[in-house]
């Protein structure tokens, strides 16, 4: 028996002492967007300090405008010529309204009995202090068993991930030395199913943009002026309309530039999943797909890039009629990017694309979110090849390599400014809650969330075994 | 010297007495609108119930489930074989907010100098308690001068068309035979500039439809359903966009049916007041006319149909961006019709519009506001003709035939419910400021209105006569 079953009996063993961490953590209400518990963020902050020098890591709080940083670094005992890993994670959570429908305090903790088993119920419980704590047991269960850990380790913490993480590219910038390592770790997605462990390999980027159009100087009377007065709404609903052809593809010269085909040997696994793209738009009163002709819901979502107007607005638009020609109209535009996309290009061709179709009479003001390059993880490389092996060992199932449509913009970050890959294994479930009231975790996930880690850090260690 | 320089005499005279009793009335706050003046409306009613009955009309208030109508029929003595005329005009008037930007308080009339002239200030001066008293003076000026009325007339006012007139419709229909007649007169409009009598013989018609496109059962993420999720917004836009075509056009197909071209006589007449169009559209910020490729602005606004969406709405519209990819999407659509055009066909048009872009996923949930026909006058009737000498012999000024962009719907039920034509002349200034803080009437259209209706009255109690 080598190093990790020992490591893994340990895991088991000390079950009852990571739950009670985890609930001191999860007792501590860190929401970060709300100033009111700026004193929580600081106190979990505090707690993961703490708890990651009791395993004998250099930790320490990093202060920042916002919410601070936890960095914990290793001393000098490395074990191994392995690679250098930077864990990251999020210890704030997201707000808990409505309060009344949560079924008890979202703070206080608790291991319920459910149908598909036992789970932590409690906000946070999920989304990312139980996902974070798998890391941080699997590291306490090496140190415990072997004395050591089996590869250089680092983790990175912050606080402001549930509200926009202002600090992040400040403090990743300013402190690129203390951060960088070989291969970064991330543990805030979720599993494919109950049984299947899954790696996200890819996840879309983003362009976001806000636009304005001007007419008339002020709000015109409909039947005084309509006609000869150019309504603002009418210019933006031809922009919007012009975004998309019939087929459901985005009509912006060169978009698709940079979009890859999926790899057969991806194609062939997401295949296997038998994704059922009807059940999952029935589930939500839709049912035929509406993107791009000639690919997979799956496809659609995880490897095929979108254009959405996420608001609009102009005009009158409470009870009743009012005859009025409004003098502005705003939408909200979003574009999901796959492959190599750039998000730069992307943005220059939407605004020709609309200022092609601006009258000399209306104006038009810009307001960009942060644009995001998709991320799309050298699934080859050895380390997710050790990862997904150690995965499968784990669940005795075949861990899945998975697509994500939404935008984890750390992982960005973690490119741009670390130029490190991310290795995004979680173990979420999609009915968790997250962001909902009565967030919950199975007992199941945390558990072998932890064994998964022992495994994948030992995996990893080992330069060429795989 | 006719009976008409002898009733004009009077007129002069009168003017104290005139501006006195239009005073009592401009006192009363009788906002429809509000329940609050419930009691003040009631009042106006009962002063101009009073104010008939001292002219010898047999003049009542009936009341209604909103604000009491009053209608006054003439006692036995007609002078004349002339036609029989209604008068309407509406003893509401709409709310003052904000008083803190009125001058003075809105209620307490008063006689102002200006640079343009003397003029009446206090809410409702113009809007319609001033021109609705020009016809009162000149049914009293020739009742003391001749002793009678040269031909027969009722009165008709109403105390909810500045909240929509709920009870019109139904009192209309009850009271048909009382209020029939042979020809309407109706003084709630303007004068096409401060020297120009105007007989408003074309109003805008209009078809409003609410539309709600229904997709997702609830709000999605917009990256976790981004791509095979329909977004109700981009079945929106299509809709909405598809409505006019590159030449300004409305492409409902056969919407154009029933717009008949304007008359030689009409256009040589609207072309003869070299209205500005570019200076029209530039007080408002704009500059080229948005409307039908091949109009003049002037024809746009009065002489063509049009479609302008008057709100919309969906998705998150507050500060920042919110990735949702939205349940609903909804949009107010008004069409103005002109000439012949039908409400009904151009409604079931639109609906058709709708549905042809409706794609199977989404569901669409109409509100219609009533619909209403285009006026057009028969500008060759010799009322019409009458009417048109006698403001010109008032004015000294070629009284002009004007469009109207907008619709006076009394007018439709006028001609729908008592199969009545309306003459609409009225002394109203571009900057009387109605519905706005500070409205005013000039005393210039107070005293010359009296004049004219009084030789309105002489000319069209004249059967052959021009």
């Amino acid at each position: 028996m080598g190093d990790v079953d020992g490591v893994l009996a340990a895991v088991d063993e000390g079950m009852p002492g990571a739950l009670e961490r985890l609930f001191e953590l999860l007792a501590i209400d860190s929401i970060s967007t709300d100033p009111a518990y700026k004193d929580s963020c600081l106190k979990a902050a505090d707690w993961l300090v703490d708890d990651l020098r009791s395993i004998g890591f250099d930790a320490n709080r990093h202060d920042t405008p916002g919410h601070p940083m936890v960095v914990a670094l290793q001393n000098s005992e490395i074990s191994d010529n392995g690679p250098h890993l930077l864990f990251y994670g999020h210890y704030d959570v997201q707000p808990v309204d409505l309060l009344e429908l949560w079924n008890r305090p979202p703070f206080e903790p608790v291991i319920e009995d459910t149908p598909n088993g036992k789970v932590i119920r409690a906000r946070g419980a999920a989304d990312d202090k139980g996902q974070l704590m798998t890391f941080v047991e699997a590291c306490r269960a090496w140190k415990k068993v072997t004395g050591s850990l089996p590869t250089q380790i680092s983790l990175f913490f912050e606080g402001e991930e549930e509200s926009g993480s202002p600090s992040l590219i400040p403090f990743m910038t300013e402190n690129r030395d203390m951060l960088k390592a070989d291969l970064a770790l991330v543990c805030d997605t979720g599993m494919w199913d109950r049984e299947t462990p899954t790696i996200s390999t890819m996840l879309r980027g983003m362009v976001g943009e806000e636009i304005t159009i001007t007419g008339p100087s002020l709000d015109l009377h409909s039947g005084m002026y309509g006609g000869p007065a150019m309504n603002p709404i009418r210019v933006l609903n031809r922009i919007l309309a012009d975004l998309h052809d019939d087929q459901g593809r985005v009509t912006l010269p060169d978009f698709y530039e940079g979009v890859t085909p999926l790899p057969d040997n991806v194609k062939e696994q997401w295949e296997a999943l038998n994704h059922d793209g009807t059940a999952f738009l029935q589930a939500v009163g839709l049912g035929t797909p509406a993107g791009e002709v000639g690919y997979s819901v799956l496809e659609q979502i995880w490897a095929r890039p979108t254009c959405d107007v996420n608001g609009i607005n102009g005009g009158y638009t409470g009870e009743g009629f009012k005859t009025v020609l409004p003098s502005v109209a705003t939408a909200k535009i979003s574009f999901r990017l796959v492959g190599e996309q750039d998000p730069d290009a992307i943005q220059k061709a939407f605004y020709k694309h609309v200022e092609d179709r601006l009258p000399a009479d209306c104006t038009v003001a810009y307001k960009a979110k942060d644009g995001s390059k998709a991320t799309v993880m050298p699934v080859d490389a050895p380390a997710f090849k050790q990862a997904q092996q150690a995965l499968t060992l784990e669940w005795q199932k075949e861990a899945v390599y998975a697509g994500c449509g939404g935008s984890i913009p750390v992982v960005g970050h973690i490119k741009e400014i670390l130029d490190m890959d991310s290795l995004l294994v979680g173990f979420m479930l999609d009915d968790d809650a997250i962001h909902s009231p009565n967030e919950k975790y199975s007992l199941n996930s945390f558990h072998k969330g932890i064994r998964s880690w022992v495994r994948i850090l030992n995996a990893l260690s080992k330069k060429e075994e795989s």
